[in-house]
């Protein structure tokens, strides 16, 4: 089997979030697996003076627009949540936590946690919505929680967040399939293509 | 025969380069026509407070990465010009003189301007420059160079610049189809859907 197609995400991310329901897909199509890396824009765009897609002028309005267009062509439920952006260092904790024990866990639970905030407009920010969220798919609650302030958990949504960027991604979703770069939802055809053809 | 698809695009702006050789297909496809209509995104820019999207760190070496590709897929010559970005208010004043006599012809101008830039490193900032890439084509080249100083050309290109801004342009290449805004090189294929369905 050819070599994984790494996804990095934000749990705050509209387009990231769109591109949970659609790599299955993708991957499925070419026998790929997918490693799903979740990791903090925010950290990244403070790095790089970037702001969010949605803070800009016009481009905000527009994004807002092509969301919800791109949402119901993929028929995933959306409405933007407020706050937003928030920050998504405990969903990321507890992604990895799960990740550790069942990785197809820490995949459902990605998909569940990103639905509560962009479809139901639940705050995704404190510790026990989050582990709620786990729990409902047969987590332990209070481990979950217990992960959020675990040293080890810490460091190594850091460290993935590090890694990410060191790899050049600077934005969710952004896919790295054998070391070639794809940066939106909007580029998710033209991966298909280059797997489909091997690169061109 | 339905509404035709605005198309504007500022002369220095890479994907909108791509956007001039894919649009005849989409286009034809669903029986619409393409009104052509650069636009100066210098002044948008200024206006928004946006920068280039090559000047950006990471966003600005994944750019060209990804316009090399796209330019691969596509089967567009395209090696990034120096400088860049350029005003480009020679070759709009030139594009809306011509248009004015043959539609046909400022697309091609069109092309040429943006194959000699974008292709041949060829600076097309000169009014001289865009004259003879008009010459090329037949027009009258000591027409172009006068259109340039043409009170009334200057007038055209900045009016339809404010009037993109009006309807919300903020980037090259930008559609409006029948009220709906496509922002990108990468959407185009979701204008394809759209026509095809009449929207969702």
């Amino acid at each position: 089997m050819a070599d994984p197609i790494d996804m990095y995400f934000d749990f705050a991310s509209p387009y990231g979030y769109l591109a949970l329901f659609r790599i299955d897909a993708i991957a499925g199509k070419h026998e790929r697996s997918v490693n799903w890396r979740p990791y903090l824009l925010g950290a990244v765009f403070q790095h790089n003076g970037q702001r969010s897609l949605v803070e800009q002028p016009l481009k905000g309005e527009y994004s807002l627009h092509d969301l919800e267009r791109s949402a119901r062509l993929h028929g995933v439920a959306f409405k933007m949540p407020e706050p937003f952006p928030i920050p998504t260092v405990a969903a990321g904790r507890v992604f990895y936590f799960l990740h550790d024990q069942d990785e197809q866990l820490a995949r459902d639970f990605a998909k569940a946690a990103m639905t509560a905030f962009f479809a139901d407009g639940i705050d995704i920010r404190p510790r026990e919505t989050v582990a709620e969220i786990a729990g409902g798919l047969g987590a332990d609650v209070q481990a979950c929680i217990d992960a959020t302030n675990d040293q080890s958990y810490k460091d190594r949504l850091r460290d993935e967040t590090q890694t990410a960027m060191d790899r050049g991604a600077f934005g969710s979703p952004y896919f790295i399939v054998d070391g070639e770069p794809f940066w939106g939802c909007d580029r998710m055809e033209m991966m298909d293509q280059w797997l489909e053809r091997g690169g061109w």
